[in-house]
């Protein structure tokens, strides 16, 4: 039996979304069961012989400071959802609430695991050759050390390995160039640990990557800090927004181009399954004593059950295991880039 | 007279490109003056009552490192273009070569206009409602202080008001999101002096932006560090590109789908015209004693002559005045931000 805690009171829509999901998702799942956290009134009408609803008096806002959510509300559904986590009574907590909240409570009530300096949320982006890429940091951590960024491949490493069967997933370094001397001091410092741990054997280092790979599908894993990962993330939301809504305008423009739009409804509606996000909804937050996993905030039904099922096969084949197998093999690197960040941090306190 | 220096073995294609482009770009420009800058065998064959042929032994290639660029080839169809900026022989120089030795040879030419530490590459990409957002840098600066970022606001601004008539243009700061609180030490700042200067009606800042505001059209002007900017612009094309192969696929699938494109082909083009990249080629050099303008090396002879009357608006506005005019009037802010930065340098010397 696999189980699942559900922040149901998280993102959007809150139960109009969860609850439906969490239906659909356990009668496609007969070994999966679900701790259902939220308010009672709001859950009382959910019944499921597989579901236990786990009362929460509090709910964290999409606007709640990480303050608020963290000292103000400690009976929120998310992190009574997390605490499940923590205590053992399940193996994954999923919500679509707050990221800067849902992080900062996954921190603290969890902990972040030994060797990891700082959690990453990685997430899935559609490419070219009909899969996904995976990439990290996603918003969690804006100034970044070449160390980070080589924390964040070795667990972005665990994770393809665990969720996409892959056995050896290539890493590529987020960059405005392939050539090794472009980039940041950052950025050329973390491609040199990245090449190292590569020859090691701890991670598959393909070498730089730029914008584009991400979409093309150049490699399994791209590893990048918060900042830039973010802005490339909305970037391409934006771009794909602005397409799509094009579309749409000249096609309603006037009979002929409706009719158009019905004779090329099925090859447009294969190409947006393609490249729908909703299929790869379900953001890890990787570093953590336990795993959660982050729904986007205005996730529907289709999209939160994909979430699910990322945690669900996430607790399934052991990522926390996985993920701290990786870093402990890398120990002996990952230590001495942290003996050296340490080192430097004394020697100039900015 | 407009005169405009060419570099004409520039680019992917070199003359193939430039030749046509130019040809049309007089054609329909009946007070511009060309000066055609190349290997005088490729040239010969171009004929125009107002172009002159200027010859240039040497070719920058897209692979050459900047050190060869600059040092080894200093009778390049490049470096001549832009000497003939300096010598005040053309009012803009355009090139579709190697992006770092063309703003390596034109600081080197050319030199920083006073009260700017650092040139940026400024682009414009189309957005949602119909114009275009101009975003600053785009990849010549990977390290950026906050008063970079309001240098490159303040040019910014004077390119938008010179070029697309728009007398107080809006500015926003990309971010992560949009509270003043969000982001690296350097962006926090960077919002701080925008702030100011907003404040202070040196130019019309608006806030924070993310990625997809980019293409929502939010704001006239978004200022960016050059990795940041690099990697947004290269993740849009990638998703770009993504979608419009997905199209030209999913309508080969059978003779269905076939019939289905051609109808929907007309509604299909509007919208590929509306984001065409090529409308917008053209990226502006700012911070110079000099106007410079690069096309994309892999440009077409639609997308080339872009570029041309891109450089031909800006030398007939008088963009090089309107700049200097503006970091003139921000002097009193851009110097106590220079001396800001000096203090800091003396003090905690990293």
């Amino acid at each position: 039996m696999i189980t699942l805690a559900v922040d149901c009171m998280g993102g959007d829509a809150g139960i109009r979304v969860t609850l439906p999901a969490c239906k659909k998702f356990l009668d496609s799942h007969p070994d999966a069961h679900l701790l259902m956290v939220g308010q009672a009134e709001a859950l009382q009408s959910f019944r499921h012989e597989r579901a236990t609803i786990v009362p929460a008096s509090e709910v964290v806002t999409m606007d709640d400071p990480v303050e608020v959510a963290l000292r103000k509300k400690k009976d929120s559904s998310m992190r009574v959802a997390i605490s499940q986590v923590k205590t053992g009574a399940a193996l994954a907590a999923v919500s679509a609430g707050n990221t800067g909240a849902l992080m900062a409570i996954a921190r603290y009530v969890l902990k972040t695991m030994e060797g990891i300096d700082r959690p990453a949320i990685a997430t899935q982006l559609p490419h070219a050759k009909g899969g996904a890429t995976t990439v990290l940091d996603l918003g969690a951590n804006v100034d970044c050390t070449a160390e980070h960024l080589l924390q964040f491949a070795v667990m972005g490493s665990a994770l393809v390995s665990a969720l996409e069967n892959t056995e050896n997933p290539t890493v590529g370094l987020l960059n405005i160039g392939e050539e090794a001397i472009k980039g940041s001091e950052v950025i050329k410092r973390a491609g040199e640990l990245l090449r190292t741990a590569g020859q090691s054997g701890y991670l598959n280092f393909y070498g730089n990557v730029e914008g584009n790979d991400i979409f093309k599908g150049t490699v399994d894993i791209v590893t990048c800090d918060g900042f830039v990962g973010n802005v490339a993330l909305k970037a391409s939301e934006g771009v794909a927004s602005m397409i799509s809504n094009g579309l749409k305008q000249e096609f309603k423009r006037n009979l002929l181009t409706k009719i158009a739009a019905v004779i090329a409804y099925p090859v447009l509606a294969r190409l947006m399954k393609r490249v729908d996000h909703r299929r790869y909804n379900g953001a890890a937050l990787l570093g953590l004593r336990g795993l959660v996993f982050k729904s986007h905030g205005s996730a529907d039904a289709v999209a939160y059950e994909h979430a699910l099922r990322r945690a669900y096969d996430a607790a399934r084949n052991d990522l926390l295991g996985r993920v701290q197998t990786k870093i402990q093999t890398a120990a002996p690197l990952l230590m001495s880039a942290d003996s050296t960040a340490a080192a430097k941090t004394v020697t100039s306190p900015t």
